[in-house]
């Protein structure tokens, strides 16, 4: 994080990296009292604790294989080529495989300077809606860490599913329920099979899941108990 | 952004909807002195203040085919199918096509609470390295959205590309390389023949940009112009 002013996001960005699996956040000029603010706060994360402190951007990339700046384009004739975060997360993915890389993040206000970006082997950009308006820099950070640690394999994969209920389960539910509506008078005897199917095909939309079945035949019973409780009365 | 207590994260979800296209943003139960502080605060973003304040989750979600909650896991034994961010973005693409969905965020401390979850179809979780570390609001919001307004048409994209220089260009350069190491004596006239050629491989491999040719042609000029100088002097 080059220049960056205000504690509050290097502190954010220690975060995202806590939460995305990245271990080393290196500082360059930070504003001075704002960065030992962020660093000795109680509570402070340890990678906020170990971050380095570096005087000028050559120091802190020196380790690095592949050194890639963010940019919010626009305000400035680029002289890299630019990729956007989807596709650049891919390219520094394959690099950082084998060796150090570096993600440089300009100040609040100004972004990364021409001499800052002198270092870089090419930029990346966010892809907003609105390219005039920029991203607040812990959001950015948050980000761009999000889509490098992205798994494409785990992306694609479906999600567990929730067990649906076995057709007998289905069944002893719509069962029941033929049983309330009888009883209520829903149920026209003249239409009696006609409406027996609707429900039945209602009941097997609803898509109930097995843990569900005991819950949903307990109300059943419990409403079956009271027309009975009512009738005999 | 159900019960939020900080106005810097309702101000934080406002601009990260801003950046990527969304525009209705509603608050319930928040704590109330903040939100008023983040929607009259000079410079808020319209988004924020046109924000819609309700008393209950029902309400705020009452025009939505589809409402979708967020989760950290792991504290709760929930009820709900979970859908890793990438998934489940998608499935939200797919309704929003024709209809609102809502997605929803609980409060900084403890997330969505039960009867908050009970609204919800399903629940979303976003896929950090350490599931125990909580993510910061404002940066969760920002990469949920992100992912909702992914092109994956886009991401798949190869970028813009920087014209590479001609090989009319390369060999321009290589020969007057070659003249400059000519006459600095870098050449043994021995094995020139092979030097040459190592020198105009070693140019073709640094992939020189058509724009930096004349940057290139201008220092090799000046080089050469001092070496003839040192040789006549």
């Amino acid at each position: 994080m080059v220049s960056t002013r205000n504690p509050l996001n290097i502190g954010a960005a220690a975060r995202a990296m806590a939460n995305f699996g990245f271990a080393r956040l290196a500082v360059v000029n930070p504003y001075d009292v704002a960065f030992r603010e962020a660093r000795s706060a109680v509570g402070a994360a340890p990678l906020l604790r170990k971050a380095e402190d570096f005087s000028s951007v050559a120091g802190a990339v020196a380790g690095c294989r592949l050194v890639v700046g963010t940019t919010s384009v626009g305000h400035r004739e680029l002289q890299h080529p630019i990729r956007r975060l989807e596709y650049g997360a891919r390219l520094m993915r394959r690099t950082l495989a084998q060796a150090n890389v570096a993600l440089l993040f300009g100040s609040e206000k100004f972004g990364l300077s021409n001499d800052d970006l002198s270092h870089c082997h090419w930029l990346m950009r966010i892809p907003t809606a609105d390219q005039d308006l920029s991203m607040n820099l812990g959001q950015a950070v948050a980000l761009c860490l999000y889509e490098l640690a992205r798994d494409s394999q785990a992306a694609a994969a479906r999600p567990e599913k929730i067990r649906a209920a076995t057709a007998g389960e289905t069944e002893q539910i719509a069962a029941r329920m033929l049983d309330a509506l009888r009883q209520s008078g829903y149920v026209n005897p003249t239409t009696a099979a006609s409406t027996e199917e609707k429900i039945r095909r209602l009941v097997l939309r609803l898509n109930i899941a097995a843990r569900d079945v005991p819950v949903l035949l307990g109300m059943l019973r419990q409403i079956l108990w009271k027309l009975d409780a009512a009738k005999d009365g």
